[in-house]
């Protein structure tokens, strides 16, 4: 049986990054999301343990100090993390995790998982373009649009770090890249010894 | 501009190796194999410069001294030869070279040229079903069928050493699988520095 990978997904916001993972999660039914860690409160159509583990700050904390996350963030004063227990128990029985991340958050899996990990940056096609999307979205203040540019731009100096980019030009090229990245990345010779294995 | 890559593709004769090989061109226009050099004698419908470059052993021999092969081999006492110019000139103006090699060309081609070549290693889906193919094929003696099974063995064996696995069993799964990989190397980051670039 061959082992799971990560796969993780980072993008400056409007590049597209969530609806890429949805469209890839509704193709391939190997790999999945798995249920983050969060210290904001539950909206009322989210279930425990479903869409998040909903646990106190102090609970949060001390999973820090244990090593508990794979990754980890605090976004708004809220804390994100994604369990490592989970994540290992998931690719030794051979699925596929799909991690739709920030670029800190990217490297920090790649530290605690080296090449079992895979790291996808999507880019948009420009920057114009990029704009042209956040004030679609509603962000409408200009220096908030500058800031969100920016933070675009630190992002994508990093993605140099990553193992694979995509641009999000036309959506099914995108997602068709992506795809093919997780088929590929599932032949590596190091994750599929198990088929020479056989022979012998 | 992407640069190109060299996508090498070897197996055990009985693989399948060949009709992938060709139902992958089919499929994509940007990748194409290149035109080997070799000292046996034209057929009748081959032409020079088309389906080989066809010169004596003197100058296939003067041409290995001077370097001029990405890989070479001698098979049934006649030389076969892939132009490293050829490749180069291919690969710096963004096309994709397709080889279909053996083994140990594989690995001459590694050495040349690093992680611009990806090695992908096609294996029958068992010992059994390579003997039946093989015997489908007209090997039918005994012996001549144990020294081909042999050979197999000791190929496989190397597969180790190749980037990429794909076990032939479906081979439509199969033909998906090495187009995925084909696919998804053109996204390596090392590969698409110009992603980036545009953005700074």
């Amino acid at each position: 049986m061959r082992k799971g990978l990560v796969l993780v997904v980072s993008a400056p916001s409007g590049a597209g990054k969530t609806t890429l993972c949805r469209r890839l999660l509704s193709l391939d039914s190997e790999i999945s999301f798995s249920v983050s860690y969060t210290t904001r409160s539950p909206r009322p159509n989210e279930r425990n343990g479903v869409d998040y583990f909903f646990v106190d700050k102090e609970t949060f904390k001390k999973m820090i100090n244990e090593g508990a996350f794979l990754e980890w963030a605090e976004v708004h004063g809220n804390f994100y993390g994604t369990s490592l227990e989970q994540v290992k128990e998931a690719i030794s029985s051979g699925k596929d995790v799909l991690l739709d991340i920030d670029v800190q958050g990217a490297f920090q899996v790649r530290e605690k998982l080296g090449r079992e990990a895979v790291l996808v940056f999507i880019l948009p096609p420009s920057f114009e373009e990029l704009e042209k999307r956040l004030k679609k979205r509603g962000t409408e203040d200009p220096k908030e649009l500058e800031l969100r540019l920016s933070v675009a731009k630190e992002e994508i100096a990093k993605a140099q770090a990553f193992d694979y980019l995509i641009v999000n030009d036309v959506l099914e090229e995108a997602l068709d890249r992506l795809y093919s990245i997780l088929k590929a990345e599932r032949q590596r010779t190091f994750r599929r010894s198990d088929l020479i294995m056989r022979f012998f």
